[in-house]
Formats: structure tokens, C-alpha cells, sequence
């Protein structure tokens, strides 16, 4: 309970600071990072309410009580809901004034925000991020531990796959196969299937998993994550199924340089769009930069997608604790994708990778 | 592609007739009603977006275009966005007049909602649901043909668990194992673990499934669906583990007899609200009215939980092709839980279960 009682003071000092009153925070990672619950996204609000006067309220059903640890009951004032009641009403009430400003948490479901908004005509609203990014985008020790032992997982699986060979299934077999590998490894696989992305079908960096019988001469873009404890893997390789082209090794290795390129550049006070421009400019100058089509990584911690993103354009300066992906692509329209994914974390000097899956092309059956 | 351009033009004739401008839909199951397409939540914005005058847009990221059919490109003005644009402001700026009126898809993140007024300082706002409700709430032959196809999925898992006996296992080890039994069932159980609570745990309706080891005379709330071609399967029932004490024999015939009563009352033309009372009069008339916490139900379809839902106050009324679900429960903290729930289909003139697992008391091992 120490940590989530430090994470609402930190938020609620932010709060201070950027002149928010509140901030309300329903299911979702920002849930989980502030109260250990993992409230599912529901139709029934479930929220934490915490404000700039040092006020921690929780909104709740009422049949739900019971599952809210008596620790954290203790430290909140606790406000349940029955079924035909009018919850943001309640939370309307509770807020007060009615030109009161209120961050609410991204992921907050619209039918709630425009309620409350409709409750609340004088309000006015922000995004939850603002507040809770500067909290989550640093990570502490354990939750570095927690994301290295997820990336170890998705490792274990990835081997075991690649061991296997993959030329004669197809892609969604491949996929499944991966998926009782990931369980084995101990990762949490809901709701993530994974990409397998097999010769052309890998010039889409979001294949949707096909019936295409992976064969000699496939690359095959694999791509996938996994929970544990709820902190994200990801993970991507792009192995070749027996000996590639020339082509294909070129735009291989000018991928590992980029990703490469851009660890390289990652140190404490750099912004993020410079990372991105470090591999980028490897992909540009060997003219491949048309068919590099996204950004270059993304923050990962409680979600497999978060802040901060890494991209031109994003000024956001970089410091120690932060984890996010380095996974430089080079997509050739009806030919063959390559990416190459690690995830790494700002050190006090530079950066070390949580992935330690070979980065060299492997060559597989 | 017909069935989604049907409802796209009953979705633009419901914004006509309710003087609402635009629809716009991102992730979500409305968006996969819409367009079939699965897309996942995300920090990146795809969108339909609907017009009453007639106008279908479909907003992505550009290097997810190859995942789009081509039947569906053919049907829709195509805007890709590239990783460095602001694709709240192309939505802005093909809405075009400030004064606009626009629903949200209930479940787009508040995120890309706060964007999108921050843009649109004259929007007025409203929820997704009033548009897509009347659509979703009736379900056409083939949904509810896959709706049935689920339950009986679900069922041959939950008899094969009760089958095996779960005496000496723990909530946990059981839940595992009905997961294994819902997948070989044929059911995607992505992110649904389901609920299995044993003795007094019963009586938190959502109880976190424990290492409560599962004994003799234990009562067992056991409630889980899954994913069939998108749509949800959703049952519980209450087995018991050897010969039950008389007060609870009283407790589930109650609870039996609440559901069949609520079951007697669905026709086409009631309220969802007389459907609830039909039911819960059963357990109040019995003095248990304070221990069914709950509503009595919940509409169900590609969402788990959707409108309609059955409760006091609800004056929606219900049309046949209409599905929802019928579970009364009743909660005696300390002591155990009951609940009973079937998934039901409005007829022309009355109600068909889709659920068909015997409700009488089981007794297991």
C-alpha cells in the first residue's frame, strides 16, 4: 500500500502544479498502477478520485466492496453505488463547484466522460495523461525487474518456436503454437494472439495472421508480448526460412544498424524524437526511409503501448527509469518486412536492453 | 459487406431522425459491428465515421490500410494518417463546421475525446449508444444463431468440469482448468478468466477467484463465458459439493424459481424493468431481497455486457431479437452465494432460452 500511497501524492502534487483539480482515474493500467486493483472495463464505473486538497475518494458498486483489500479501504473514502443509483451524479456531487477542471484517465470509456460532462456543464477537462505520465514513464526498480522477467519470458518462447522450425505451417498455426509456448513460459497471453507475418505478409507491420503456409524462402516477421504481473513483453524477429537473397540480407542488416543506431543514441536528457531520428537516419541513408512507415518505438510498462513515444516531433526529454522499444522496419510492398524489436531502459549514463535475443539473422527451418 | 452497409444506413437514417450530425466509432465492438474489422484498443485512432447526410469515412493509420478489404475500401472515403500527423484534427477538419453535433462510440477512449473537443470548441456531444442501441439491441438470424452456438459451447465445458468433480482443487486450479475445457469447447477466452467461488467466497457476486481450497459442502458460484465469431457466451450456475445444509436447498430453490419467473415474464412490448421486478418479487416475497445486490440482468451480444440492461427504472421495451441474460442471485455474506444465469432471446411472443443446462440443483464431488 506504501507505493500506491506515494503514486497518489506524487499525482496529487501534480495536480498542484498544473492547477487540475482532480483527477479521476476508471479501470484501465492507471487503475492498476494507483491501486493494485485489475478492475476489468465495464459498463459499472469504477473510479479513484484524487484531488488537488489531498482528497482520495473510491466509487464503487456496491456488490463489488468486497474485493477492494480492507489496506486500501482504509486509506480512501469510500463512496459504493447500488445498481439504480446515478454513480456520476455521486461524483458530480462529490466534486462540488461546477467550474471545477478534471483530468480523467485516457482510457476512461466516452459514455462516462460525456456523462459527467453532461452533469458537469461548467467543467472543464484534460487528459488524464498529463498528470500521470510524468509518474508512470519513470519506472522504479521493481517494476524494471518485473518488465526484464517478462522480455526472459518472451525470449524462452521465441527459442523454443524458432527451434522448432516453422516451414509448412501456416501462420495462424505458427501462432497458436507460439501462444502455448508463451503460456509455458509463464506470460499471460489474454487477448494477444501475436503477429506472424510470412514473406509478403510481413509488409504489413499488423499482419492479421493468415492461412499461408509458411515455405522456404519466407521471412517471417514475429512479433508478440505477453503480461506478467501485469508489466508487458514485446518482442520482435524477423527469422528467414532457409537461405535469404541478397536483397533480403542487405535490408536486414541496415534494420540491425538502425536499431542498433538508435540504442546507441539513448542516454538521460536526450528527447525521444532524437532517438527515433538516430535509427531513422541509417534506413534514410541506405534510401530505404519510404518503407520505414512508423515510428520508431513506444514506452512499456503497465500497457504494451504507452508514454513516451518515440517519434519525430516529440520533444520529451528522456531520463533514467524509462523503457520503451527500439524496433527500426523496413517494409517492402509484396516482397518482405523486416523488424527487429528490443526493449531497453534509460540508465543513469545511457541504456541497457531488457532484450537479449540474438539481433544477428538467423536462419531457420 | 451488405449486412454492414445495412446498418450503416440505418445508423445514418437513427442521427437523422435524432438531429445528431456525425457517428463517429473507433475500437470497439460497435466498430467491428460496423465493419468487421478487429481492430484493438490503441493510442492510435481508427474511426468510422458515419454522416447523417449520408457520407461513410473511415480514419487510420496509413500502414494499417493493407489490413482493410478492399470491399470495405471500396464502400468508404479512405484518410490514412502517417505517425507524425494529428489525425484528431483530419477528423476535425472533415467534420468542418464548428456547431457540429456528434455521438462517440461509447468505449473510444476519453483520450481521443478531449483531443477532438479540444479541436471542436463548438461540438456539442453526445453518447454513441443512442445511435447504435436500437441497432445492436435486436439481433438479426445469424447473430443470434452464433449467440446460441456460444452457450452450447460454454455448456459442454461447464459439464465436462462438473463431470471431473472439483473437491480438493483450488478456485484457481479450477478456473484453469475450465479454461483449458472453454477453449477445447471451441470458445475464445481471451481476458476472461471467469469467476469460480467456493463457500462463503460465493457471496461476492464478482468474487477474485482465491486458493480456497474447494471442500465438501461447499457451494460454487461458477460463472465464465467466451467468444464465438465475436459474439459472448455467459452462464453461471451454483453446483454444490456433496448434500447440502436445508437453508441453502431453500436459498437456490429461490433463486431457481426467481429465474423462471423472470423467464415467464419476457415477451415483446414489457419493460426491462417489469422483467427485473418479475424476478426479484420471487426472492423478496422469500425475505432475501436485501441479498440480491445486483440487476437481473444484462443485454448481451458482442459485448459480454450491453443494453439493454434489466433493472428498476429501465423503461426501455423490449422487441423481439432482443438477447440478454436472467441471473437473480442471492448473497449471504459469512455463509455462501447463488446465482442462476441463462442467456434468453425475445421472440415474437415470448421468450426461447438459448441456455438449456439444467437448473436444478447439482450435486458434485
Amino acid at each position: 500500500m506504501d507505493t500506491f500511497l506515494r503514486r497518489w501524492r506524487r499525482a496529487q502534487e501534480e495536480l498542484g502544479r498544473q492547477g487540475v483539480d482532480h483527477l479521476l482515474v476508471t479501470h484501465s493500467s492507471d487503475f492498476y498502477y494507483l491501486t493494485g486493483l485489475p478492475i476489468k472495463a465495464s459498463e459499472r464505473i469504477t473510479g479513484l478520485l484524487l484531488s488537488a486538497d489531498g482528497a482520495a475518494r473510491l466509487i464503487l458498486p456496491h456488490f463489488e466492496l468486497a474485493r477492494v483489500p480492507k489496506a486500501l479501504q482504509a486509506e480512501v473514502d469510500v463512496h459504493t453505488w447500488e445498481e439504480t443509483d446515478d454513480p456520476l451524479r455521486r461524483i458530480a456531487d462529490l466534486v462540488g463547484k461546477s467550474n471545477t477542471k478534471m483530468a480523467v484517465s485516457d482510457q476512461t470509456w466516452s459514455v462516462f466522460l460525456v456523462g459527467l460532462q453532461d452533469r458537469m456543464p461548467g467543467g472543464a477537462w484534460v487528459s488524464g495523461a498529463r498528470i500521470l505520465t510524468p509518474l508512470r514513464a519513470v519506472k522504479d526498480e521493481t517494476e524494471i525487474r518485473l518488465l526484464r522477467e517478462a522480455q526472459q519470458k518472451a525470449e524462452v518462447a521465441l527459442g523454443n518456436l524458432l527451434a522448432r522450425g516453422l516451414a509448412g505451417k501456416t501462420e495462424r498455426q505458427a501462432a497458436a503454437e507460439l501462444v502455448t509456448l508463451r503460456q509455458e513460459a509463464g506470460l499471460d497471453t489474454a487477448g494477444s494472439v501475436g503477429i506472424v507475418g510470412a514473406g509478403p505478409n510481413g509488409a504489413s507491420p499488423h499482419h492479421l495472421n493468415s492461412d499461408r503456409v509458411i515455405q522456404k524462402g519466407d521471412a517471417i516477421v514475429i512479433d508478440f508480448g505477453g503480461g506478467h504481473h501485469g508489466y508487458r513483453a514485446d518482442i520482435t524477429r524477423t527469422p528467414h526460412v532457409g537461405p535469404p537473397s541478397a536483397e533480403f540480407a542487405e535490408v536486414y542488416e541496415k534494420v540491425r544498424r538502425a536499431n542498433a543506431a538508435a540504442f546507441a543514441a539513448i542516454r538521460p536528457g536526450v528527447t525521444c524524437a532524437s532517438i527515433d531520428a538516430a535509427g531513422r537516419k541509417v534506413i534514410d541513408d541506405a534510401g530505404y526511409g519510404a518503407y520505414f512507415t512508423h515510428r520508431l518505438g513506444h514506452g512499456i510498462g503497465l500497457d504494451g503501448h504507452e508514454e513516451p513515444y518515440i517519434l519525430a516531433g516529440n520533444e520529451t526529454v528522456l531520463h533514467a527509469g524509462t523503457t520503451f522499444s527500439d524496433e527500426p522496419g523496413i517494409y517492402l510492398p509484396d516482397k518482405f518486412g523486416v523488424r527487429i524489436e528490443d526493449i531497453v531502459v534509460v540508465t543513469g549514463t545511457g541504456a541497457d536492453s531488457l532484450t537479449t535475443f540474438p539481433r544477428e539473422l538467423q536462419i531457420i527451418d
